[in-house]
């Protein structure tokens, strides 16, 4: 058993349930941060802002400053302006990705020349977004989308996500995205560059087996995986690549930290 | 050779380019309105009513009235119809679709119990509608397309077509829609209907290979094929399955009706 040096933790499922705080997550949390073990939250969403996602954290008592929230946002940010510092960026999406481009200084545009087009969810989404998005990614830009969640789960239901609307596009051009968030590894490797850690000494804690866990066994990162969202335990028995470890509730793995 | 009692006949690219004529085609269904063999022309064109589209072939001196036109918006209109008189649709789609439903009888909703979710090309779609659509399907309604164009050719470039729009709905719910346009079979069985010939005495004519001709060979019409639009001469030859016949234009064709 490895004793981790840091911590990358799902939202929602696992430290929340839509509006519910979830049993044992803030426990959890506190004993981390009263052991000095860093840890991030990782979301694949793309439309809050750090602060934002902070401060809801902080409404169920866990412990958060904005500096603790990785969104893919902030992922694919990051990721762009590695490749190009100067990148001009046509954006379908909300104040996060917005927000967090501009912060990476790089230059959100209209134009049909840019160099990356950046899909993440967008509830005023048009059809010339769409159209100019087109029109960019077969200039030649980048294409690029913040995660391939195919839906939302709601009060209403469940309603279109990111990796949805982001199909226009493909499905239009032709071409393919990167994607940024879980379960690509793409947005691991910038929590683990955020963190300072190295992926093995970063454990990954999440509900979802299709994105947190897949996020982790993709990326070469342990794996902690929890009942309290999506993936219910009868899942893990047929599942060929399993969690390297596994709790029903986050109170359990406190006496490891 | 046979002689067909009857024509069913594309539009761009075949009839004219955009917004020019294509040299022979008033001569040729000139030559079809002299020797009183009826004609249709069959559109994957959803937003546009039948004296819209009537209009403009006869601004390019091309015989046509609202009732030679069959939009799959009318195809889709009638099939609905048939299979439930008393449909309640919700749709995503602009005024040809809209008007077609409403004049086979149909109630177009917003509600989240509707029996239909109708697609079509929709330039002031927005995220409410798509969530709208999404509700219905897994809901249980049944998931109609116009038609699977991925793209648009407009002056602009390639925009967003009905295929690219609609797999936001398939994406996300993960139901495939049925499609009425070319190169389905059910706008051609539509068109027959109104036509009121077989397919053994009908003759598709069309210069996509993937839409027009491939509507005929799933349909088991005879097929017409004019280098005029989308498919070069150049394809033929790799084609598994070929057109009946083929023309370089449409006056070639007049000496046969």
């Amino acid at each position: 058993m490895n004793e981790y040096k840091g911590y990358l933790i799902d939202l929602d499922g696992t430290m929340y349930l839509g509006k519910d705080p979830i049993d044992g997550a803030r426990e959890f949390v506190d004993a981390l941060s009263e052991k000095g073990i860093p840890y991030l939250f990782v979301t694949n969403n793309s439309s809050a802002t750090q602060e934002r996602v902070s401060n809801k954290l902080n409404q169920f008592g866990i412990k958060s400053s904005p500096k603790n929230v990785v969104t893919t946002s902030l992922a694919t940010a990051k990721y762009i302006r590695e490749k190009n510092p100067d990148a001009k960026c046509n954006v379908i999406g909300e104040e996060g990705i917005l927000q967090a481009l501009k912060e990476e200084g790089l230059t959100v545009s209209d134009d049909e020349d840019c160099d990356f087009v950046v899909v993440g969810i967008d509830r005023q989404v048009t059809y010339e977004k769409f159209a100019k998005a087109c029109l960019n990614v077969r200039n030649g830009a980048v294409f690029i989308s913040t995660n391939s969640d195919v839906s939302i789960p709601t009060e209403r239901g469940m309603l279109p996500g990111n990796g949805s609307l982001t199909s226009v596009v493909s499905v239009s051009t032709g071409v393919d995205p990167i994607f940024i968030g879980k379960p690509e590894s793409i947005i691991m490797e910038e929590a683990l560059d955020m963190i300072q850690l190295s992926k093995e000494e970063t454990l990954m804690v999440g509900d979802n087996y299709l994105t947190d866990i897949k996020a982790g066994i993709n990326a070469g990162i342990d794996t902690l995986m929890v009942f309290t969202g999506v993936t219910p335990f009868e899942r893990l028995e047929g599942l060929k690549v399993k969690p390297t470890y596994y709790v029903h509730n986050l109170k359990e793995w406190i006496e490891r930290i």
